[in-house]
Protein backbone atom coordinates (compact mmCIF):
# COMPACT_ATOMS: atom_id res chain seq x y z
CA UNK A 1 0.00 0.00 0.00
CA UNK A 2 2.67 2.44 1.05
CA UNK A 3 4.56 2.08 -2.51
CA UNK A 4 1.13 3.19 -4.08
CA UNK A 5 0.70 6.31 -2.22
CA UNK A 6 4.74 7.05 -2.24
CA UNK A 7 3.96 6.98 -5.91
CA UNK A 8 0.85 9.41 -6.08
CA UNK A 9 2.71 11.84 -3.95
CA UNK A 10 5.61 11.57 -6.31
CA UNK A 11 3.11 12.53 -9.12
CA UNK A 12 1.87 15.21 -7.29
CA UNK A 13 5.04 16.69 -6.96
CA UNK A 14 6.23 16.15 -10.53
CA UNK A 15 2.39 18.46 -10.86
CA UNK A 16 4.04 20.88 -8.83
CA UNK A 17 6.65 21.29 -10.66
CA UNK A 18 5.22 21.40 -13.76
CA UNK A 19 3.04 24.42 -12.64
CA UNK A 20 5.99 26.12 -11.58
CA UNK A 21 7.42 25.99 -15.10
CA UNK A 22 3.79 27.05 -16.48
CA UNK A 23 4.02 29.58 -14.21
CA UNK A 24 7.49 31.08 -15.14
CA UNK A 25 6.66 30.58 -18.63
CA UNK A 26 3.75 33.13 -18.41
CA UNK A 27 5.55 35.80 -16.81
CA UNK A 28 8.05 35.36 -19.29
CA UNK A 29 5.63 35.90 -21.93
CA UNK A 30 3.40 38.44 -20.01
CA UNK A 31 6.80 40.55 -19.67
CA UNK A 32 7.29 40.58 -23.57
CA UNK A 33 3.77 41.43 -24.12
CA UNK A 34 3.99 44.13 -22.03
CA UNK A 35 7.07 45.79 -23.67
CA UNK A 36 6.23 45.07 -26.95
CA UNK A 37 2.53 45.61 -26.55
CA UNK A 38 1.68 42.71 -28.44
CA UNK A 39 -1.98 42.14 -27.72
CA UNK A 40 -1.97 38.51 -29.29
CA UNK A 41 0.62 36.97 -27.04
CA UNK A 42 -1.08 39.00 -23.87
CA UNK A 43 -4.14 37.38 -25.04
CA UNK A 44 -2.70 33.66 -24.71
CA UNK A 45 -0.63 34.30 -21.59
CA UNK A 46 -4.63 35.25 -19.96
CA UNK A 47 -5.89 32.14 -21.83
CA UNK A 48 -3.33 30.18 -20.55
CA UNK A 49 -3.91 31.05 -16.66
CA UNK A 50 -7.23 28.67 -16.88
CA UNK A 51 -4.71 25.63 -17.06
CA UNK A 52 -2.82 26.68 -14.13
CA UNK A 53 -6.24 26.70 -11.95
CA UNK A 54 -7.46 23.38 -12.92
CA UNK A 55 -3.90 22.03 -12.42
CA UNK A 56 -3.88 23.32 -9.05
CA UNK A 57 -7.74 21.91 -8.59
CA UNK A 58 -6.62 18.84 -9.30
CA UNK A 59 -3.16 18.75 -7.39
CA UNK A 60 -4.86 19.99 -4.49
CA UNK A 61 -7.97 17.46 -4.64
CA UNK A 62 -5.17 14.24 -4.98
CA UNK A 63 -3.33 15.65 -1.59
CA UNK A 64 -6.12 15.81 0.29
CA UNK A 65 -7.54 12.15 -1.37
CA UNK A 66 -4.03 10.94 0.05
CA UNK A 67 -4.39 12.30 3.45
CA UNK A 68 -7.85 10.90 3.82
CA UNK A 69 -7.54 7.28 2.01
CA UNK A 70 -3.80 6.64 3.11
CA UNK A 71 -3.41 8.96 6.51
CA UNK A 72 0.21 9.00 5.69
CA UNK A 73 2.81 9.82 8.43
CA UNK A 74 6.33 11.69 9.27
CA UNK A 75 7.88 12.54 5.49
CA UNK A 76 4.91 11.43 3.35
CA UNK A 77 2.37 13.44 5.45
CA UNK A 78 4.72 16.59 5.18
CA UNK A 79 4.86 16.22 1.74
CA UNK A 80 0.76 15.91 1.02
CA UNK A 81 0.71 19.37 3.27
CA UNK A 82 2.89 20.88 1.47
CA UNK A 83 2.02 20.19 -2.25
CA UNK A 84 -1.61 21.86 -0.40
CA UNK A 85 0.74 25.05 0.16
CA UNK A 86 3.25 24.93 -2.53
CA UNK A 87 0.18 24.49 -4.93
CA UNK A 88 -1.25 27.43 -3.52
CA UNK A 89 1.18 29.39 -4.35
CA UNK A 90 1.59 28.64 -7.62
CA UNK A 91 -1.50 29.45 -8.77
CA UNK A 92 -1.64 32.61 -7.13
CA UNK A 93 2.22 33.46 -9.19
CA UNK A 94 0.15 32.61 -12.41
CA UNK A 95 -2.54 35.35 -11.30
CA UNK A 96 0.02 37.63 -11.22
CA UNK A 97 1.26 36.89 -14.74
CA UNK A 98 -1.96 36.86 -16.13
CA UNK A 99 -2.48 40.97 -13.92
CA UNK A 100 1.04 41.70 -15.76
CA UNK A 101 -0.45 40.16 -19.11
CA UNK A 102 -3.93 42.27 -18.40
CA UNK A 103 -2.01 45.72 -18.34
CA UNK A 104 -0.54 45.07 -21.87
CA UNK A 105 -4.23 44.31 -23.02
CA UNK A 106 -5.60 47.11 -21.37
CA UNK A 107 -3.34 50.05 -22.58
CA UNK A 108 -2.91 48.44 -25.93
CA UNK A 109 -2.52 49.73 -28.51
CA UNK A 110 -0.16 51.88 -26.38
CA UNK A 111 2.64 50.62 -24.67
CA UNK A 112 2.22 50.35 -21.01
CA UNK A 113 5.88 51.27 -19.91
CA UNK A 114 7.51 54.05 -21.15
CA UNK A 115 11.12 53.51 -23.09
CA UNK A 116 13.26 54.49 -20.71
CA UNK A 117 11.87 52.15 -18.02
CA UNK A 118 12.16 48.70 -20.23
CA UNK A 119 15.35 47.69 -19.09
CA UNK A 120 14.57 47.84 -15.55
CA UNK A 121 11.25 46.07 -16.51
CA UNK A 122 12.76 43.46 -18.87
CA UNK A 123 14.97 42.42 -16.08
CA UNK A 124 12.55 42.32 -13.41
CA UNK A 125 10.12 39.53 -15.64
CA UNK A 126 14.28 37.98 -16.11
CA UNK A 127 14.66 37.28 -12.27
CA UNK A 128 11.04 36.34 -11.65
CA UNK A 129 11.24 33.88 -14.62
CA UNK A 130 14.79 32.65 -13.19
CA UNK A 131 13.26 32.51 -9.60
CA UNK A 132 10.42 30.70 -10.76
CA UNK A 133 12.55 28.31 -12.86
CA UNK A 134 14.58 27.41 -9.65
CA UNK A 135 11.46 27.02 -7.72
CA UNK A 136 10.62 24.01 -10.04
CA UNK A 137 13.78 22.43 -9.95
CA UNK A 138 13.91 22.97 -6.22
CA UNK A 139 10.36 21.08 -6.20
CA UNK A 140 11.71 17.96 -7.82
CA UNK A 141 15.20 17.71 -6.21
CA UNK A 142 14.58 19.64 -2.71
CA UNK A 143 18.49 21.00 -2.43
CA UNK A 144 18.25 22.57 0.90
CA UNK A 145 21.20 24.56 -0.76
CA UNK A 146 19.59 26.12 -3.82
CA UNK A 147 16.00 26.51 -1.58
CA UNK A 148 17.75 29.06 0.33
CA UNK A 149 19.84 30.00 -3.25
CA UNK A 150 16.10 31.70 -3.41
CA UNK A 151 16.08 33.86 -1.04
CA UNK A 152 19.58 36.16 -2.31
CA UNK A 153 17.97 36.11 -5.91
CA UNK A 154 15.23 37.72 -4.55
CA UNK A 155 17.31 40.65 -2.98
CA UNK A 156 17.78 41.43 -6.68
CA UNK A 157 14.42 41.58 -7.64
CA UNK A 158 13.75 44.03 -4.69
CA UNK A 159 16.52 46.03 -5.68
CA UNK A 160 14.77 46.54 -9.00
CA UNK A 161 11.79 47.26 -7.60
CA UNK A 162 13.14 50.07 -5.05
CA UNK A 163 15.21 51.40 -8.63
CA UNK A 164 11.42 51.65 -10.75
CA UNK A 165 10.34 53.18 -7.83
CA UNK A 166 12.64 56.06 -8.01
CA UNK A 167 12.69 56.46 -11.64
CA UNK A 168 8.28 56.66 -10.57
CA UNK A 169 9.00 59.77 -8.44
CA UNK A 170 11.80 61.61 -9.85
CA UNK A 171 11.13 64.82 -10.65
CA UNK A 172 12.33 64.33 -14.07
CA UNK A 173 8.79 62.16 -14.76
CA UNK A 174 7.62 63.16 -17.95
CA UNK A 175 4.84 60.91 -18.45
CA UNK A 176 1.05 60.29 -16.99
CA UNK A 177 -0.28 59.46 -14.20
CA UNK A 178 -1.80 56.74 -16.20
CA UNK A 179 1.80 55.20 -16.86
CA UNK A 180 3.27 55.93 -13.20
CA UNK A 181 0.05 53.77 -11.82
CA UNK A 182 0.72 51.16 -14.74
CA UNK A 183 4.38 50.69 -13.83
CA UNK A 184 4.37 50.83 -9.95
CA UNK A 185 1.25 48.00 -10.03
CA UNK A 186 3.43 46.20 -12.86
CA UNK A 187 6.66 46.53 -10.24
CA UNK A 188 4.08 44.98 -7.32
CA UNK A 189 2.90 42.22 -9.69
CA UNK A 190 6.88 41.54 -10.05
CA UNK A 191 7.53 42.07 -6.53
CA UNK A 192 4.93 39.08 -5.23
CA UNK A 193 5.07 36.72 -8.25
CA UNK A 194 9.10 36.66 -7.00
CA UNK A 195 7.89 36.35 -3.17
CA UNK A 196 5.79 33.63 -4.47
CA UNK A 197 8.72 31.50 -5.36
CA UNK A 198 10.66 32.04 -2.18
CA UNK A 199 7.70 30.98 0.11
CA UNK A 200 7.86 27.52 -2.49
CA UNK A 201 11.29 27.28 -1.79
CA UNK A 202 10.50 27.94 1.98
CA UNK A 203 7.75 25.11 2.06
CA UNK A 204 10.16 22.57 0.59
CA UNK A 205 12.86 23.53 3.50
CA UNK A 206 10.11 22.51 5.76
CA UNK A 207 9.05 19.55 4.12
CA UNK A 208 13.20 18.89 4.04
CA UNK A 209 13.78 19.74 7.86
CA UNK A 210 10.52 20.27 9.32
CA UNK A 211 11.29 23.96 10.49
CA UNK A 212 11.12 27.46 8.55
CA UNK A 213 14.20 29.26 7.63
CA UNK A 214 14.42 31.35 10.22
CA UNK A 215 15.17 34.82 8.33
CA UNK A 216 11.69 34.38 6.43
CA UNK A 217 8.43 35.12 7.34
CA UNK A 218 5.42 33.23 6.80
CA UNK A 219 4.34 33.96 3.14
CA UNK B 1 -9.66 10.07 21.44
CA UNK B 2 -11.83 11.12 18.87
CA UNK B 3 -13.53 13.45 21.46
CA UNK B 4 -9.94 14.90 22.29
CA UNK B 5 -9.03 15.86 18.90
CA UNK B 6 -12.88 16.95 18.20
CA UNK B 7 -11.87 19.49 20.63
CA UNK B 8 -8.57 20.60 19.04
CA UNK B 9 -9.96 21.33 15.94
CA UNK B 10 -12.68 23.44 17.77
CA UNK B 11 -10.08 25.31 19.32
CA UNK B 12 -8.00 25.81 15.64
CA UNK B 13 -11.31 27.21 14.30
CA UNK B 14 -11.68 29.43 17.31
CA UNK B 15 -8.26 30.73 16.96
CA UNK B 16 -8.80 31.42 13.38
CA UNK B 17 -11.77 33.35 14.08
CA UNK B 18 -9.51 35.56 16.27
CA UNK B 19 -7.04 35.48 13.38
CA UNK B 20 -9.94 36.95 11.24
CA UNK B 21 -10.90 39.82 14.08
CA UNK B 22 -7.47 40.79 14.43
CA UNK B 23 -7.23 41.38 10.48
CA UNK B 24 -10.58 43.06 10.37
CA UNK B 25 -9.23 45.50 13.28
CA UNK B 26 -5.95 46.09 11.74
CA UNK B 27 -7.59 47.24 8.27
CA UNK B 28 -9.50 49.74 9.91
CA UNK B 29 -7.21 50.99 12.32
CA UNK B 30 -4.35 51.20 9.22
CA UNK B 31 -7.07 53.05 7.42
CA UNK B 32 -7.37 55.51 9.60
CA UNK B 33 -3.99 56.02 10.26
CA UNK B 34 -3.41 56.45 6.35
CA UNK B 35 -6.51 58.88 6.02
CA UNK B 36 -5.83 61.03 9.39
CA UNK B 37 -1.35 60.40 8.77
CA UNK B 38 -1.26 59.10 12.19
CA UNK B 39 2.01 57.51 12.39
CA UNK B 40 1.16 55.98 16.13
CA UNK B 41 -1.40 54.39 14.43
CA UNK B 42 0.73 53.20 11.49
CA UNK B 43 3.14 51.83 14.23
CA UNK B 44 0.69 50.01 15.65
CA UNK B 45 -0.79 48.59 13.23
CA UNK B 46 2.96 47.46 11.90
CA UNK B 47 3.85 46.21 15.43
CA UNK B 48 0.60 44.11 15.72
CA UNK B 49 1.14 42.07 12.51
CA UNK B 50 3.39 39.78 14.00
CA UNK B 51 1.07 38.58 16.53
CA UNK B 52 -1.22 37.76 13.17
CA UNK B 53 2.41 35.95 12.29
CA UNK B 54 2.29 33.79 15.23
CA UNK B 55 -0.67 33.11 15.40
CA UNK B 56 -0.77 31.56 11.99
CA UNK B 57 2.35 29.43 12.70
CA UNK B 58 0.67 28.50 16.01
CA UNK B 59 -2.21 26.57 14.11
CA UNK B 60 -0.78 25.78 11.25
CA UNK B 61 1.59 23.64 13.12
CA UNK B 62 -1.72 22.40 15.60
CA UNK B 63 -3.50 21.35 12.24
CA UNK B 64 -0.71 19.18 11.26
CA UNK B 65 -0.35 17.69 14.14
CA UNK B 66 -3.86 16.52 14.43
CA UNK B 67 -3.58 15.38 11.10
CA UNK B 68 -0.22 13.52 11.96
CA UNK B 69 -1.29 11.89 15.61
CA UNK B 70 -5.27 11.70 15.07
CA UNK B 71 -5.50 10.43 11.62
CA UNK B 72 -8.72 11.91 10.97
CA UNK B 73 -11.07 11.27 8.21
CA UNK B 74 -14.43 12.71 6.76
CA UNK B 75 -14.92 16.16 8.40
CA UNK B 76 -12.64 16.38 10.51
CA UNK B 77 -9.72 15.59 7.89
CA UNK B 78 -11.41 18.59 5.83
CA UNK B 79 -11.57 20.84 8.76
CA UNK B 80 -7.84 20.52 9.69
CA UNK B 81 -6.97 20.79 5.58
CA UNK B 82 -8.84 24.09 5.62
CA UNK B 83 -7.40 25.31 8.64
CA UNK B 84 -4.43 25.46 7.26
CA UNK B 85 -5.51 27.19 3.64
CA UNK B 86 -7.73 29.90 6.04
CA UNK B 87 -4.94 30.59 8.24
CA UNK B 88 -2.63 31.41 5.27
CA UNK B 89 -5.45 33.63 3.59
CA UNK B 90 -5.71 35.21 6.96
CA UNK B 91 -2.05 35.99 7.73
CA UNK B 92 -1.75 37.53 3.96
CA UNK B 93 -4.77 39.51 4.67
CA UNK B 94 -2.60 40.96 7.50
CA UNK B 95 0.00 42.03 5.32
CA UNK B 96 -2.37 43.65 3.41
CA UNK B 97 -3.45 46.40 6.11
CA UNK B 98 0.61 46.06 6.86
CA UNK B 99 0.78 47.44 3.69
CA UNK B 100 -1.69 50.40 3.99
CA UNK B 101 -0.04 51.17 7.33
CA UNK B 102 3.50 51.49 5.48
CA UNK B 103 2.00 53.68 3.30
CA UNK B 104 0.70 55.83 5.84
CA UNK B 105 4.24 55.78 7.77
CA UNK B 106 6.06 56.81 4.36
CA UNK B 107 4.03 59.54 3.66
CA UNK B 108 4.50 61.25 7.33
CA UNK B 109 3.50 63.82 7.74
CA UNK B 110 2.26 64.16 4.57
CA UNK B 111 -1.37 62.17 4.14
CA UNK B 112 -0.90 59.61 1.14
CA UNK B 113 -4.40 60.31 0.03
CA UNK B 114 -5.88 63.71 -1.32
CA UNK B 115 -8.62 64.94 0.16
CA UNK B 116 -10.99 64.34 -2.81
CA UNK B 117 -10.58 60.78 -2.54
CA UNK B 118 -11.13 60.55 1.73
CA UNK B 119 -14.36 58.92 1.30
CA UNK B 120 -13.96 56.57 -1.72
CA UNK B 121 -11.02 55.07 0.50
CA UNK B 122 -12.75 54.96 4.04
CA UNK B 123 -15.69 53.24 2.13
CA UNK B 124 -13.38 50.98 1.38
CA UNK B 125 -11.42 50.40 4.36
CA UNK B 126 -15.29 49.49 6.04
CA UNK B 127 -16.08 47.23 3.16
CA UNK B 128 -13.09 45.48 4.05
CA UNK B 129 -13.54 45.35 7.80
CA UNK B 130 -16.93 44.38 7.12
CA UNK B 131 -15.72 41.62 5.01
CA UNK B 132 -13.72 40.36 7.12
CA UNK B 133 -15.85 40.43 10.25
CA UNK B 134 -18.38 38.54 8.32
CA UNK B 135 -15.30 35.77 7.28
CA UNK B 136 -14.93 35.43 11.14
CA UNK B 137 -18.43 34.70 11.65
CA UNK B 138 -18.64 32.46 8.84
CA UNK B 139 -15.70 30.69 10.26
CA UNK B 140 -17.19 29.95 13.60
CA UNK B 141 -20.98 29.50 12.57
CA UNK B 142 -20.35 27.90 9.24
CA UNK B 143 -23.56 29.76 8.07
CA UNK B 144 -23.29 28.76 3.98
CA UNK B 145 -25.72 31.66 3.54
CA UNK B 146 -23.46 34.40 5.16
CA UNK B 147 -20.67 32.57 3.62
CA UNK B 148 -22.02 33.42 -0.11
CA UNK B 149 -23.26 36.45 1.13
CA UNK B 150 -19.57 37.58 1.04
CA UNK B 151 -18.92 37.41 -2.67
CA UNK B 152 -21.87 39.98 -3.09
CA UNK B 153 -20.31 41.81 -0.85
CA UNK B 154 -17.25 41.88 -2.75
CA UNK B 155 -18.79 43.43 -5.98
CA UNK B 156 -19.42 46.86 -3.55
CA UNK B 157 -15.60 46.77 -3.48
CA UNK B 158 -14.81 46.29 -7.31
CA UNK B 159 -17.36 49.30 -7.75
CA UNK B 160 -15.03 51.65 -5.08
CA UNK B 161 -11.78 50.36 -6.61
CA UNK B 162 -13.02 51.20 -10.28
CA UNK B 163 -14.31 54.77 -8.52
CA UNK B 164 -11.25 54.70 -7.36
CA UNK B 165 -9.33 54.27 -10.60
CA UNK B 166 -11.52 56.69 -12.39
CA UNK B 167 -10.82 59.30 -9.97
CA UNK B 168 -6.96 58.96 -10.14
CA UNK B 169 -7.57 58.53 -14.39
CA UNK B 170 -9.38 61.90 -14.49
CA UNK B 171 -7.95 64.61 -16.82
CA UNK B 172 -8.21 67.01 -13.55
CA UNK B 173 -6.08 65.51 -11.22
CA UNK B 174 -4.18 67.97 -9.35
CA UNK B 175 -1.58 66.22 -7.77
CA UNK B 176 1.52 64.68 -7.69
CA UNK B 177 2.42 61.22 -9.38
CA UNK B 178 3.97 60.06 -5.95
CA UNK B 179 0.05 60.85 -4.94
CA UNK B 180 -1.07 59.12 -7.45
CA UNK B 181 1.11 55.71 -6.93
CA UNK B 182 0.15 55.53 -3.90
CA UNK B 183 -3.48 55.61 -3.97
CA UNK B 184 -2.99 52.92 -7.11
CA UNK B 185 -1.75 50.86 -4.79
CA UNK B 186 -3.69 51.75 -1.83
CA UNK B 187 -6.77 50.47 -3.64
CA UNK B 188 -4.75 47.35 -4.66
CA UNK B 189 -4.28 46.56 -1.01
CA UNK B 190 -8.17 46.88 -0.09
CA UNK B 191 -9.07 44.63 -3.21
CA UNK B 192 -6.75 41.91 -2.23
CA UNK B 193 -8.03 41.98 1.28
CA UNK B 194 -11.18 41.78 0.49
CA UNK B 195 -10.47 38.63 -2.04
CA UNK B 196 -8.73 37.29 1.24
CA UNK B 197 -12.24 37.36 3.27
CA UNK B 198 -14.19 35.91 0.06
CA UNK B 199 -11.53 33.22 -0.38
CA UNK B 200 -11.85 32.42 3.37
CA UNK B 201 -15.87 32.33 2.71
CA UNK B 202 -14.62 29.96 0.43
CA UNK B 203 -12.79 27.43 1.89
CA UNK B 204 -15.73 26.98 4.70
CA UNK B 205 -18.11 26.29 1.86
CA UNK B 206 -15.56 23.63 0.89
CA UNK B 207 -15.53 22.40 4.39
CA UNK B 208 -19.72 22.23 4.31
CA UNK B 209 -20.32 21.17 1.34
CA UNK B 210 -17.50 19.27 -0.11
CA UNK B 211 -16.58 21.28 -3.10
CA UNK B 212 -16.45 25.61 -4.14
CA UNK B 213 -18.85 27.63 -5.03
CA UNK B 214 -18.87 27.51 -8.98
CA UNK B 215 -18.78 30.97 -9.83
CA UNK B 216 -15.32 31.37 -7.92
CA UNK B 217 -11.89 30.68 -9.01
CA UNK B 218 -9.47 29.39 -6.46
CA UNK B 219 -7.88 32.23 -4.47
Amino acid sequence: MRGVYHGELESITGGLAQMARLAASAISRATTALLDADLRLAESVIAADDRLDRKQRDLEERAIAVLARQQPVATELRTAVTALRISAELERSGDLALNVAKLARHRFPDHAVPNELHATVREMGNVAQCLMAKAADVIVTRTLETALELQGDDDAMDDLHRALFRQLMDDRWQHSVEDAVDVALAGRFYERFADHAVAVAERVVYLVTGSYPDSISAP
